[in-house]
C-alpha cells in the first residue's frame, strides 16, 4: 500500500499539503488539491485507519463483551446488537471473557486505548467499582446485567418479576417442592430472579428448601449434571426453575432416563424461549425475552450517548417478558 | 487522558524525547530517561492504540468472519479461534456477514484499512477472485470453507468423505431413497459434501431423485418447513441426510407429530455433533466435527503467516471427522 509520503513525491508536493487534503484543511489552491486527488485515486491510496483515528478521536467500532459466544442467548444478543450497529453506520467487535474478571477487564482497556469508542457488557464478571473508573474513556452501557447505583444505561426486563411469574405458575398448578437453578451467585440478575423465586414462595406459604438450590447452571451438560444429583436426593423436588433453556433440555432428558413422567412427577420451565425449547419432548415452557430487542436498545442508548456527547446518566429500561408454556408443566 | 504535549511540558523536555523514550530510541540520557517514565507513570499516561498502531504496524488483531454468530457451529468456531488467539497474545474480533457478498467485502476492508493484522474466513459468500485482491493488505486463511485454487491456508475436514459416511451407513442399514438437504449451493464445501452424497448413492447403485434435494436448509425452522414439504410429497424418501443438526432436529420432531416413527418410517441424520443431539427424542446420527480444533488450528497458521513473514501459499489441512451413531438412524 503506498503512503502519503509517495503521493506527495509523486506530485512534487510536502507531506504536510497532502495531509491537508486529506484533512479537508484550507490554503491549498483548488488545482493542487484536484491534482493530489487524482494521484491518490491512481495510486489506489487509502488512508490508514490508525492515521484516520488519531485526526477523528473516533473508531466507529462499539465492544461487546459477552461470557462466551457459544451460549445461545448472548449468540442472539449479539446478533441483535451487530445488526443494529451496521445499520447505524458502526462495527461491533466481540469480546468473549470466559466468565473471568481478568479478561473483562483486559477487554476493557481497548476503551482505555481508544481502540473502541464504547462497550456495551452483556454481563458483569467483576464488581462494578472495577469497571466504573473506565467510564472516564469512554461510554458503557449494560445490556441483560442489572447493577443497582452505576450511572449508566441499563437495558434489561424485570428479572424478579419474570422468576414471580414462572414459580406462581407452578405452584398454581399444583407444585409444592420447587427447585431454583442458577448460574453465579455474584450477579446481580442472578440475585433479581431468586428473589423473585423467594418472593413467590413466600406469597403462597411455601417454605424454602436449601437443597433445591442448585448453581452452576449453564448448559445441557450441566442439566445431566443436576438430574444425576436430584435422582440421588432423598426428598426430591416436584418442579424445577431452572433459569436457562439448555439446563432444562439436559435435566428433562435425563430425568426421562431414569423414568420419570414429565410433568407429572417433575414439572421444568427453562428461561430464555430459545428454539431447543420446541424440538425436546416433552417441549419445554419457558420465559420468552426479547433478546433482539434488548440488543438493539443497547446500541441506540450507545449511540445517543457517541454522537450527542451527552453526559452519563443513570437510565433502567426494563423490556416485557412472557411466560409461554408448553408440553413441560 | 494525557498526552504526550503534558508528559513533556511536565519534564521540561520537548516532544521527540518523550517520543524516543517511548520507542525506545537511543540518544536519551538514562537519567532523563527515567525521569520522563517516572510521570508517565504518575500521569497515568497510556500510549494511544492509534498512535502505537502507526509505529508497530501490526494491531495484534485477527478478524474472524462468519455468517452468523447465533448458528452454533459459528458460535463454536469462533470460541475455538478467540480462546487460541487469546493463548498466543492476540485479540479475536467477530465480524458478521449475515450470508451477504457486500458485508463480507466490506469486514475484509478492515484489512486493508490496517484495522487488524489478518483475516479468517469462516465461510465464503463471494467468489473466491473477489476476495483474492485483498491478499495484498494482509493474510487471510480459511477454517471450514473450502476452495480448489486459492493460494491460502485452507483447515477443513474432507466434505466428500464426511458425507459418503453418512449415506453409505444409511443404505447399509437398509435405506433406498435418500434426501439430501444443503445450505447454498454456491459453496465450494457444500458442492464436496454433495459429491459424497451422490458418489455413494452411485457405488450402491441407487438413482438420484432430484425432488429429494433440499435447499436453504439452516436452523430448526427450516426442519419444520422441511418436513412439510416432504409429508406432502407422493412418493417420500425413507431417509435424509440433513447436513446439519438443527435442520435434523427439527425435521424429527416434526416428522413425529405426523406420525411417523424415527427411524422405522425415516432415518435421519445431522451434521456437526452439537449439543442438541443428545437431547431430542430420539437422539440423533450425526457427524462429529473437530470445530474447535478447526478453529486452534486455523490461528496457529495465521499467527505463523503473521511472525514469520512467511509467502502465503497453499496449503490445505484436512481433519478427521466421525460417524456418531445414535438413535435417528
Amino acid at each position: 500500500m503506498c503512503t502519503i509520503y509517495e503521493i506527495a513525491k509523486r506530485c512534487g508536493v510536502s507531506t504536510t499539503t497532502v495531509s491537508r487534503v486529506l484533512n479537508h484543511h484550507p490554503y491549498v489552491s483548488e488545482e493542487k488539491r484536484q491534482h493530489i486527488l487524482q494521484v491518490m485515486k491512481e495510486m489506489e491510496y487509502t488512508p490508514s485507519s490508525a492515521a484516520r483515528t488519531l485526526r477523528s478521536h473516533q473508531t466507529k467500532t462499539i465492544a461487546v463483551s459477552v461470557p462466551a459466544v457459544d451460549h445461545p442467548f448472548f449468540a442472539q444478543l449479539i446478533k441483535g446488537i451487530s445488526k443494529e450497529a451496521l445499520d447505524q453506520g458502526y462495527k461491533a467487535i466481540v469480546l468473549q471473557t470466559f466468565y473471568q474478571e481478568s479478561l473483562e477487564l483486559e477487554g476493557l482497556q481497548l476503551l482505555k486505548r481508544k481502540e473502541v469508542d464504547g462497550v456495551i457488557l452483556g454481563a458483569l464478571e467483576n464488581k462494578w467499582e472495577k469497571i466504573e473508573p473506565f467510564l472516564s474513556n469512554g461510554p458503557i452501557v449494560m445490556a441483560n446485567e442489572y447493577h443497582q447505583t452505576a450511572d449508566i444505561p441499563i437495558i434489561g426486563y424485570d428479572e424478579r418479576e419474570a422468576a414471580y411469574k414462572a414459580v406462581d405458575y407452578l405452584i398454581r398448578s399444583g407444585r409444592k417442592s420447587i427447585g431454583f437453578c442458577f448460574d453465579t451467585e455474584s450477579s446481580e440478575a442472578q440475585k433479581q430472579r431468586r428473589k423473585g423465586y423467594l418472593d413467590a414462595l413466600s406469597a403462597h406459604g411455601l417454605p424454602l428448601n436449601e437443597d433445591w438450590l442448585f448453581g452452576e447452571a449453564f448448559t445441557i451438560e450441566d442439566g445431566f449434571r443436576l438430574m444425576d444429583l436430584i435422582h440421588g436426593m432423598p426428598d426430591t423436588p416436584d418442579a424445577i426453575f431452572t433459569g436457562n433453556d439448555q439446563v432444562a433440555a439436559g435435566l428433562i432428558k435425563r430425568a426421562i432416563s431414569y423414568g420419570y413422567q414429565i410433568p407429572e412427577d417433575l414439572a421444568v420451565i427453562g428461561y430464555d424461549n430459545q428454539d431447543i425449547c420446541e424440538v425436546t419432548a416433552p417441549t419445554i415452557t419457558t420465559i420468552d425475552i426479547p433478546i433482539v430487542e434488548l440488543g438493539q436498545r443497547s446500541v441506540q442508548q450507545m449511540i445517543q450517548l457517541l454522537q450527542d456527547q451527552k453526559p452519563l446518566q443513570r437510565d433502567h429500561i426494563q423490556l416485557p417478558t412472557r411466560l409461554v408454556t408448553r408440553e413441560s408443566t
